[in-house]
């Protein structure tokens, strides 16, 4: 059970609208799968996200990263030792999406080699998590609208609300969205899209509309700034962009950034999302599990990792990004039943079965 | 693999020299072996050990607790569902020795099951630790004779050195050691024996002889002496007997109590004790290995935990305390060797192979 090989394919599927939020927008997946042989033919599949504004990193930067790098750095470790493995990738820094899927693929090639689903090898609290929906751009009625369809077919009860480009557009979409659906659980992202001032603005005008939580309101950056509307808030602010390690986490909370923390299976695998899950967990700080533009085979790396734990299964995960892209490497589709999304009983590691005509389709090096 | 059964044996075997230390002293090891045992037949082993001083524990309760609360909570449930299974037992206060020993035996399980030495299924960092030895109470002469002889027959270079009865003979003992050992790491603990103002002196007395940390100096419930302390101290400060939890360990470092987390198996078992040590890194603050009046079945637990993980082996683990144990259950003899305790390539579980014909003669219930 040590690693021989490891093969990285780039792909590209459209979305089949193009997504939004206050710093950019994506028109297609553009990622890498990659595929992690043991020793003993265990393969362990998972995939990095290209995300120039969030990692900096491209196809071809991840492909490098793991090939020239990283690999080289794991070659002959057993699968079981994640510890080793982490520490031996630490010397490459940054590329945390080529790093995160190496770590992603080793669990789910743990889970392959022992017949175990990966929900119960990493703590098993549950088979299910309640899901989340992105809500992207777009007028605050198209918006409602968008939100009361996903409720409508999937019963999906608790919407992310995007939002960081123009302050006053947004109190109005936050307000329309809440007059549609009385009763879902709704927070809201502006990747740092406001000043400090504006997100206070925001927190005051609509505070009477109960949301949950303000994601990346104003920039990290802007330390004073995010204390002055720490202090105003009763919610927490949650970090995303600004906690994309364990160091990063623990200075934000301890900075007075950031109350609560996105964990992205995409940037910190299990092993590092792991950390920061009890790290939080023992500082009672609130966690979910985000998407990063995950398409199916990412969805289930957030599900089994969320479904695990208790501290991370308490809250709403986004697992519904797969539903914009336009076609996807995974085989069996995802189902979202009343708002949730289960690990089948017979499920093998990760639950990734990838469609081999598909993937010679979408994929870009041949 | 689900939660069939749970035996508990207590049993009772003499120390070679009583151990004695600030707080009390012991005679006698007066544990409870458990065997859990899985739906396919598949047994874990552990053992909870009696420590009032500590835990408030005795044979007694730790069998009622395992027996009539916390094994009816968990039946049924499958072995690697561990965060579950802490959810299901947390409704029972205390006992940390006996929710420990479930866990821990339920880890032992999860290797046997899968045929994996536990040390690479958590981790898999390293397969051996530095091994340090606890000074007893003595004559600061016979104190350093003991180092000396570890050293000798181990190459043991690491010692711990119990104080906190009387601060002035202390301070003779550590200076006495570390004539003896100029290179050796040293480190001293008073279990709350000391007021923070003569931990004050014996800091500045002994401040020349490079101790590493002082653990546990003068009462944690003392905040405002420890306090005073800690702006005096370079070094840290240590937890042990004020940390048995993850909330503990994050009030006692935020509260500025602790700068320094002691790890036990005895107390927070595998799952507790990995929150612990992922909160700890979270926020670099070192952590050691400790001991807990372990036999070789306690000190197998400690050794298969430390060598797992990167931020756990980094520091000696307290391993020699069944050395002074006049026999034990298991049936292997652990060794260590030029100041090393390796894991045995062969290694299953933890790697307990209980002597059932020592086990027969120790045991108390028959």
């Amino acid at each position: 059970m040590n690693i021989a090989r490891i093969e990285t394919i780039p792909y590209k599927i459209p979305y089949i609208t193009p997504l939004a939020f206050a710093t950019g927008r994506i028109d297609n997946v553009e990622n890498v799968l990659i595929r992690l042989w043991t020793t003993d033919g265990v393969m362990g599949e998972a995939e990095a996200p290209s995300r120039p504004y969030i990692y900096g990193e491209s196809q071809q930067s991840i492909i490098t990263a793991i090939n020239e790098w990283l690999f080289p750095s794991i070659k002959d470790l057993r699968i079981f030792d994640k510890e080793k493995i982490a520490q031996k990738m630490a010397w490459v820094v940054g590329n945390y999406t080529a790093k995160a899927a190496i770590d992603l693929a080793i669990h789910d090639a743990m889970g392959k080699y022992l017949q175990m689903s990966c929900h119960q090898l990493f703590g098993g609290m549950s088979n299910q998590l309640t899901v989340s929906h992105m809500i992207g751009y777009d007028s605050p009625e198209k918006m409602a609208e968008q939100a009361l369809a996903m409720r409508q077919q999937y019963g999906i009860n608790s919407f992310k609300v995007k939002t960081g480009k123009d302050y006053r557009k947004d109190i109005k979409a936050c307000t329309e969205i809440r007059k549609c659906l009385p009763d879902a659980t709704l927070y809201l992202d502006a990747n740092h899209g406001w000043r400090a001032d504006q997100a206070i603005s925001v927190y005051h005008a609509i505070r009477e509309l109960d949301f949950a939580f303000f994601e990346e309101p104003s920039p990290a950056a802007d330390r004073i700034g995010r204390h002055r509307l720490n202090k105003e808030m009763a919610i927490p602010v949650c970090g995303d962009e600004s906690c994309i390690s364990l160091a990063d986490v623990s200075r934000e909370i301890f900075d007075g950034i950031s109350s609560m923390i996105c964990i992205k299976m995409a940037r910190t695998g299990i092993t590092e999302s792991t950390k920061i899950l009890h790290l939080c967990e023992g500082l009672s700080v609130p966690v979910y599990v985000g998407n990063q533009g995950d398409t199916q085979i990412g969805t289930l790396n957030s599900l089994h990792f969320g479904a695990a734990f208790k501290h991370a299964c308490e809250k709403p995960a986004e697992l519904t990004n797969f539903l914009e892209i336009r076609d996807d490497l995974q085989a069996d589709a995802l189902e979202i039943k009343e708002g949730k999304m289960r690990i089948p009983t017979d499920s093998i590691g990760m639950g990734i079965h990838i469609d081999e005509h598909k993937l010679n389709y979408y994929r870009q090096d041949r």
